[in-house]
């Protein structure tokens, strides 16, 4: 038995023996499963059906869908059934879509096994489109009637914790008969009042707008509820719909995860790679997103490919130039790709705007004038010993201000741009940018050499 | 006056104006704050003035470095005092930092003013270096003796949030009398409580480990204390040291911010730029940074050149093959980055790791594999028609899939093995990348066409 197959086989039994105290997540409860699976099929079903109910729901929602899968298949449904009951709604919505992308009549299966409660929690979070803040609240919340004696809140929220259905609360919410959101308390003042009062006196104790709660729509886009959580640096947000009544409420960790997503969906943009492709399994799905791209970079390179074919008399009479033309090529895209994600950065984090481009521009331009003066020298003495020839050397430099300091210029109007009209900075910027960085490059030294050496 | 002056002078005037309610956050001030100073310094300098301690060092933190400069000459030491005392400590030794880059003597005359208490918290903050726990945690936290009654601890949170030295509470840490940290109670237990009952009493209610808190110890790197708040969903993590003594906490939005700002250290690496640099006003610092990334391309540049040179008298003869080279290495560029990104990314979220190489190259190569042979055959097919020749379309298609093929195994196993010798995958690989891709397609391209053309 291996040493990785031990120690994950180890690590489950003391988690499953009641006696003694476990410290594992379910992320690594997860990945010692994965550790039993890639060993031995039957001792990973072994061990997946002895987690109980809570555990089982939390390591399914780490598990990769090839995983999931085998759970799916080899765990009852009675269990998959409890292991969802006992999530909180939004994870509970997640993983029944996981389910159904495997297998949609196990899924409806499950669904139909749910209580009436959970049921109307799930089909509401599916409504949600996945930018919308609606489809990232949980439904448990902690509220209470503007009417009700704060000792006869705490009572009811006693019962909730005791019979599990409550967990994480920072904030009681206060809503009117309606059902409408007036106040948020937070858990820090709650603690130091009367418990025999009424929550209106307690109220009205204070200034009017003291226990104003933070709220976003649940039509929000979740992106801007992020913001909203961060400028006010809050452990939980309430969701309510148009008229006020409280729907659910988005806890910190979840903002974390929302966070750390649009992180990757950033990077992957900047890259051409599709971050919900990526998530899945099969090579063809993944690969067909990034194939997209690098169609269109095909495109835009033979667009630069036909810019060198203008100048072959030029090449075939000067061979050198088709040996330095990359570099001028390849030091413009790199400019151009520290003005593009600096930008692009700088916008998602709202640090600039479009009205700010003025300014941005100086400085993105500036850096690259002196970055591509310096190099640009730097290149042309290289160039003037490698092939013994000085006017090469202007040639070269010339070229590389040109390109770079354009590269710094184009690098920094094209996410403000496509930000201006609303999209996304960061998908496709890149393509764009080394289009224009090898067309310009090409085009300028090509040129210039035509000019000067010829 | 324009619009956006005089929008930013209502909305300042509303929120000075003490009888009205405004909305404002430290942020939104600050942005108008800057519409002030770029028309007119004076009126800058009259509304700063006015903000109450607490606003003004809120507002400070999100003011640029050039702005700062202009609040420190411009308000009394004595009301910069105020507003660092008001902050939490990770905010006040922050601020206090960037106040003794713009002007070290008037940093030190703040730090003598300030109280004896306020001046050890920020000694003993900034004694920590940047990667460690310790300089991430503020030291105002609800702490109480195992021997107390609850009902104290609890007049004692009264006390301290009356005098606005607490704020942000979601669990009481409980210490011995070494201060030594044995338990955490969240409030949404402490409120189910008998106020009567001593601590002691309360946790010997339930399992011995119950309460146990979770911790770091001070000198934790910051990036794994993130990833336990993240696995275990906490909205606050105690801070100790070595001996276990409490010393502070980190809180949910200190966490948003260290993952964004670890998710812009992440973007910028990729792109070869230094995001401490960038924060730099000056365009020489941020350039320099910069310049070092380009100096490095520059040379890589010269290698793959110097491959192209190998091949001098091959472009002579047929000058199509200059044409046509660079859309191999761009290709192989792409497809090389898409999968670099990708494995950097997977690697920071913990998703895979070095003992995944084998899974994740057949992955990685298997896409680009699939992905090369069909950009291949398309660009083979563009090559004959375009140039007539059918032989070329051959070369390049060949060339393609070689490059493609090898720009995904070397995206994959260049940030793998960085990782593996515990250097940040997202340093310098795009740089090393793209040199092996560079290489390898102007080398298999003029290398086939030799072979096969001529």
């Amino acid at each position: 038995m291996s040493v990785d197959l031990e120690t994950a086989k180890e690590q489950l039994d003391l988690h499953l023996d009641e006696n003694l105290e476990s410290d594992l997540t379910a992320y690594d409860i997860a990945h010692h499963l994965k550790t039993l699976k890639h060993h031995d099929d039957e001792l990973f079903n072994d061990y997946v059906k002895q987690l109980d109910p809570e555990t089982l729901g939390d390591v399914a929602m780490e598990l990769p869908e090839s995983l999931l899968k085998d759970v799916i298949e080899n765990v009852p449904s009675e269990q998959i059934v409890n292991a969802l009951a006992e999530l909180e709604s939004d994870d509970a919505t997640d993983l029944l879509q996981q389910i159904e992308e495997i297998d949609e009549d196990k899924a409806r299966e499950i669904f139909d096994r749910l209580d009436k409660d959970d049921q109307a929690d799930i089909l509401r979070l599916r409504s949600y489109d996945e930018n919308e803040a609606g489809a990232y609240m949980q439904t448990e919340l902690f509220s209470a009637n503007l009417a009700e004696r704060l000792g006869d809140a705490v009572a009811r929220l006693r019962e909730l914790k005791a019979a599990g259905e409550l967990e994480n609360i920072s904030q009681l919410f206060i809503v009117d008969n309606h059902h409408i959101l007036k106040y948020a308390i937070p858990l820090e003042e709650l603690i130091l009042f009367d418990f025999s009062k009424s929550l209106r006196a307690i109220i009205d104790e204070k200034e009017p707008d003291f226990y104003k709660p933070h709220t976003a729509l649940d039509s929000d886009n979740i992106k801007d509820v992020v913001g909203i959580v961060q400028d006010y640096d809050l452990n939980v947000i309430a969701v309510v719909d148009s008229r006020g009544v409280l729907l659910g409420r988005i806890t910190a960790d979840d903002i974390h995860d929302i966070i750390e997503e649009s992180a990757t969906e950033q990077i992957y943009n900047l890259a051409g790679v599709d971050d919900d492709a990526e998530d899945e399994e099969t090579l063809v799905k993944a690969g067909k997103a990034r194939a997209i791209w690098l169609l269109i970079n095909l495109f835009t390179a033979i667009v630069s490919s036909a810019i060198i074919g203008l100048f072959d008399e030029t090449i075939a009479s000067y061979v050198a130039l088709a040996v330095l033309m990359p570099i001028v090529a390849s030091m413009g895209g790199n400019t151009g790709t520290q003005a593009l994600t600096v930008t692009v950065r700088r916008l998602t984090l709202g640090e600039i705007e479009f009205k700010d481009a003025k300014h941005v521009l100086k400085r993105e331009v500036g850096i690259s004038m002196i970055n591509g003066t310096i190099f640009g020298f730097v290149m042309g003495v290289i160039a003037w010993f490698w092939f013994d020839k000085a006017l090469l050397g202007v040639v070269i430099a010339g070229s590389m201000v040109i390109n770079l300091s354009l590269a710094g210029f184009f690098g920094t109007i094209i996410p403000l741009t496509l930000k201006r009209f609303g999209i996304d900075p960061a998908v496709g910027s890149a393509v764009v940018l080394t289009t224009f960085t090898d067309c310009i490059g090409f085009f300028s030294f090509l040129g210039l050499a035509k000019w000067i050496l010829l």
